[in-house]
């Protein structure tokens, strides 16, 4: 007999059905017992009467279930199976969790749930915030796809140093030694130059990132979109609202019941209000008192104040931020020379914290050389990168952006760690 | 003016256009120049007249081009621009390679190539390579999605020695030690067991492959899918036929004109021949006299003849061999118990070589332990993996693809960094 899913059980009523999946929870009503079974789709009640011996089966156990499908309106989904059979397929120690527990989640530590993620993960509340995380990935290249970029894969091990700063982890390569890249930045716009002109990538990016904050991780997933011949930063800005856009309409309409189910809703966008870096100060100062950590680029402190003033002010709860100063920003970020020392680059903040980094890049040569040096850096180190740029670049922008992070501020977890399949930090290797 | 793209053109015969580009060549017909502009889309011409002056305008520099399209039987694409005025976006020194020549990727040195990667990649067929890489990649998430399997990440950063054996690179990760992923096997079995069922991931892995081959390099993307639920291998088999049924077509629709300028065809897939290890150790001692290298599984000579074989004698460029002896698969494979030491594992070979390797897990604790402890190995160092398996999981079964080496097959390419944007090998990590 052919499997069906849990879900497909309401166009089946009055038929024999094959279920497999697991033993969600039993309940025992004095001989009748209840067995809720999960598979990929969701739940399905199944009920066994006393003429079958369940043996040792118990929660999390791997079980085949036959019987017959009927209308049943106190069963969840309006119908049930009643039994005929239920086999064993894998064995299952009693969990160190209570999957079947819609709380269980929230009444223990995220550390017990992160030790045991293969348990953890089972919980359906936990789990459904991986399949969110699959349709943001897919809005993200589908909306991407349509507007003419192309995917592109660029490498996670490069020569050290490349992009400077700290938070570099090294990896002994061979005889010599490599590190890990903290974003595709210098490939994407080598590939914007390679006539692909609007390219995007889906990738790992690290920052050893000694400091536990709950919005850090060492490896997270990198979206990162970087387009050719714009005409200024406004284009990119223009393009990631719509991207924003259409990866909340995808959410909405692909997930809609895990968002209903966790209390949360995504704003419909038509625009996202722009502020510039010297304004969000001096609002800052004038709304909440907040003078300091607003050296160039605003604090996280800043983030959420001004995130507040937004929602209040402006009714969104989505804001670009522009105009961060030369000396916060990476070397190849456009100055704004008309408003020195402004760049042409932005934050996108969503409910209180920074999801994305991006702006209009230096496309001259010289200019770029002589932004290296002018950040104490050699040239030489950035020969293959800098290639593109001797041969001719178009005017350049683009964006990077969190996935785990997007996804926290999304379904509001309260930590980005929840948004890992397996998350990585200072103290966190395993499982 | 709003920009055309050069595949755009014949759409626009006697109108104004404004056209965005690298120039790819200029050709001087005393005073009559003809400047081909080459766009993400593609390669226009030009031409400009004796009035505007050109300046220093050449090869690979970034221009604007206004003026009227035509009909012009004798320009590609049967139309052509007459110039009103161009301009310069960016200038650019002399390329290294010849551009506009079609033959200049053949015939210069891949490691040529290779240096000079932000040049090389503007070479149209060789820039082609990574739009089909995008159409792969698409396809296979697509056909996947399709079949009801969900996307996940999982993590690269892993602790040492997890899967055993050598070609691990090692990362310093703050006051311990780290390593990079082989594959994402453990973590897309234990997703599997998540409920999630049927997964997949598009992520990077990593080998320490000292030896310098044409099918190897040390970075490369992995293409991964894991399914439960599973009757035998059979299963996992006839999916991935499927799927690659699936790419191919992708491939032939959306990059027809690829293939036919490269002169490679794909091939229509009905169904994929099955052939046993053993049974294929006949065949190659029989048709080929070949006896060594075929220790419980085949070396390169071995898949090169028996896929000499399959096309001659199955008429088929794609033959799974199924049945390798457990010696020589991983400790989570399952073994055949009524043939052994073979197992219930294949590989997938194309056109001479190993492009996948798959079969069905263990899924029983009991046998996985035994197994771990028969690799003389300590099950406790693998604690998160056998979580899963302790807790109930399904019978189940994957694989894993180079994508790389895939598009080096379907493609014809002589060696696999000619499907790496920037390939890394013991001596390459720069650009």
């Amino acid at each position: 007999m052919h499997r069906s899913l849990a879900v497909e059980l309401p166009l089946l009523t009055d038929r024999d059905v094959r279920l497999n999946g697991w033993v969600h929870r039993i309940r025992d009503l004095g001989g009748i017992r209840f067995v809720v079974i999960r598979d990929r789709s969701g739940l399905a009640q199944v009920v066994v009467g006393r003429e079958i011996d369940l043996g040792e089966i118990n929660c999390e156990w791997v079980v085949e279930v036959t019987g017959r499908c009927r209308v049943e309106s106190r069963a969840p989904g309006g119908v049930e199976v009643a039994a005929n059979a239920i086999t064993p397929i894998s064995a299952a120690e009693p969990p160190p969790l209570e999957i079947f527990n819609p709380e269980a989640a929230r009444e223990v530590r995220l550390d017990t749930l992160l030790d045991h993620r293969a348990v953890s993960l089972r919980i359906p509340n936990v789990l459904d915030v991986f399949r969110v995380e699959a349709v943001v990935l897919d809005a993200f290249r589908s909306f991407l796809t349509g507007e003419g970029f192309t995917e592109i894969v660029t490498p996670k091990l490069v020569v050290a140093g490349a992009e400077g700063g700290a938070a570099i982890f090294e990896v002994k390569y061979f005889e010599r030694s490599a590190c890990l890249a903290q974003s595709p930045q210098f490939y994407k716009q080598i590939m914007v130059g390679s006539g692909l002109e609007r390219v995007f990538e889906t990738g790992h990016a690290y920052r050893a990132e000694k400091s536990e904050t709950s919005r850090h991780t060492t490896e997270f997933l990198s979206l990162d979109f970087e387009m050719g011949f714009i005409d200024s930063v406004q284009d990119v800005m223009r393009l990631h609202a719509r991207l924003i856009g259409a990866i909340f309409a995808a959410v909405r309409e692909r997930c809609g019941g895990i968002l209903a189910a966790r209390g949360v809703t995504l704003p419909e966008l038509t625009e996202i209000p722009q502020l510039a870096f010297p304004e969000a100060k001096r609002i800052l100062a004038r709304e909440f008192g907040k003078t300091d950590g607003l050296d160039g680029d605003l604090d996280t402190d800043a983030e959420r104040l001004i995130c507040q003033w937004a929602e209040r002010e402006l009714g969104s709860e989505l804001l670009f931020v522009t105009g961060y100063h030369v000396d916060r920003r990476p070397l190849y970020t456009m100055p704004d020379l008309e408003r020195p020392p402004q760049t042409h680059s932005f934050d996108l903040l969503f409910r209180g914290t920074e999801i994305t980094t991006g702006g209009q890049r230096i496309h001259g040569y010289a200019q770029l050389v002589d932004s290296i040096r002018a950040n104490g850096l050699d040239p030489a180190s950035y020969a293959g990168y800098l290639e593109a740029f001797r041969h001719g670049m178009p005017p350049h922008g683009g964006m990077g952006m969190g996935l785990e992070r997007l996804i926290k501020q999304m379904l509001a977890l309260p930590n980005v760690r929840e948004a890992c399949t397996f998350p990585r930090d200072r103290y966190r290797m395993t499982p």
